[in-house]
């Protein structure tokens, strides 16, 4: 059966890491950066705008509107008032989009609970811990110094908040819009991903 | 290990017979209006004020100060100032405390997990599901008219987010509260036990 998992994730609670793992033992794609470097190249856009982008939360606009429209197939729409960083969510949308037409897969972050909540079969995660567990694995992971660890953690979320906000129109972490939702520092990410299976009813392969 | 397991739910979301089954498979007590009723023995309310208080919410009041002293032991405290509700809340309080210091358990409401929030050892489990499948329950388990089940199943929730918000003071359903929340229409209740058990890292007994 086709399933769609979407991963959204505090900084540093091991959500990208949960998604990779969950993907390999299932045996399906998994999306993160490589969603961007394939929309980047598909609507022409500069790699390092789209990499700036996700994590980043602007002004204005009603992109909403044109969402679903493939305002890159075309771009003589009309839509040429869209910031470039709605340009950039737009594209980022499509390949999302592409990316669960084809099979099943696992996708973390870029709001794909959102973009893709007129889809079946999708399953939403929300992966939160603890903020010293989360500090450990900015300082382990990201090599974050420490001194900045804990203000690193919650800027990143801050922007997560906001970048879901802006673009999805919606709560960050509003607990509505997940399935299932857990705390990644109660047994670690291996952990995680083996009560995701169990709630997903699927099987390692 | 000793555990303390707190269920909190949407009206209709099925988490009370989670609960139950989930007890039933540690093979630990399992308190809901048990606990009520005990509470309404040792402090020698009458159990219909019980049996009423927890779906109410109602004005005023610092019973938190209270909290933890055990106002019923002594009422000559000077504590008689509390409306009948808090009085109620606190032998409920006082109770949760106690069955949470016995032994394993779960308890099910109540706002057990702002009542233990400083006991160690205690996981806090949300339970939720789509509006159709609470509303389809409320029929079926609480005999409630099809025609107003949609009305109940929301006005529930409200009394339930109000209860927490005056006692716990925080928003009902805040997910920052709970180590793992799910819907259990996704797969069912005894789907619902089973993906508990795998992130609790017990065995049915």
């Amino acid at each position: 059966m086709k399933r769609i998992i979407t991963i959204s994730r505090e900084f540093g609670s091991g959500g990208r890491e949960i998604g990779k793992k969950l993907a390999e033992a299932l045996d399906v794609p998994f999306y993160d950066n490589e969603i961007i470097s394939r929309a980047a190249k598909e609507s022409g856009f500069a790699e390092s705008a789209f990499e700036r982008a996700e994590e980043k939360a602007t002004n204005s606009l009603l992109y909403s509107i044109a969402l679903g429209m493939n305002v890159f197939a075309n771009q003589e729409t009309g839509l040429t008032g869209l910031s470039l960083d709605d340009k950039v969510f737009l594209a980022q949308s499509n390949e999302v989009r592409k990316a669960a037409k084809e099979s099943s897969c696992v996708i973390v972050g870029h709001c794909a609970d959102y973009i893709l909540s007129d889809m079946p079969n999708v399953i939403n995660i929300f992966i939160r811990a603890g903020l010293d567990f989360r500090m450990n694995r900015a300082i382990q992971e990201y090599k974050i110094p420490v001194e900045k660890a804990a203000e690193e953690v919650l800027k990143n979320d801050k922007r997560r908040a906001n970048y879901y906000k802006y673009h999805a129109g919606d709560r960050w972490a509003n607990m509505n819009n997940y399935h299932l939702s857990l705390r990644s520092d109660f047994g670690g990410t291996d952990h995680a991903v083996k009560t995701i299976l169990t709630y997903l009813n699927m099987e390692e392969r």
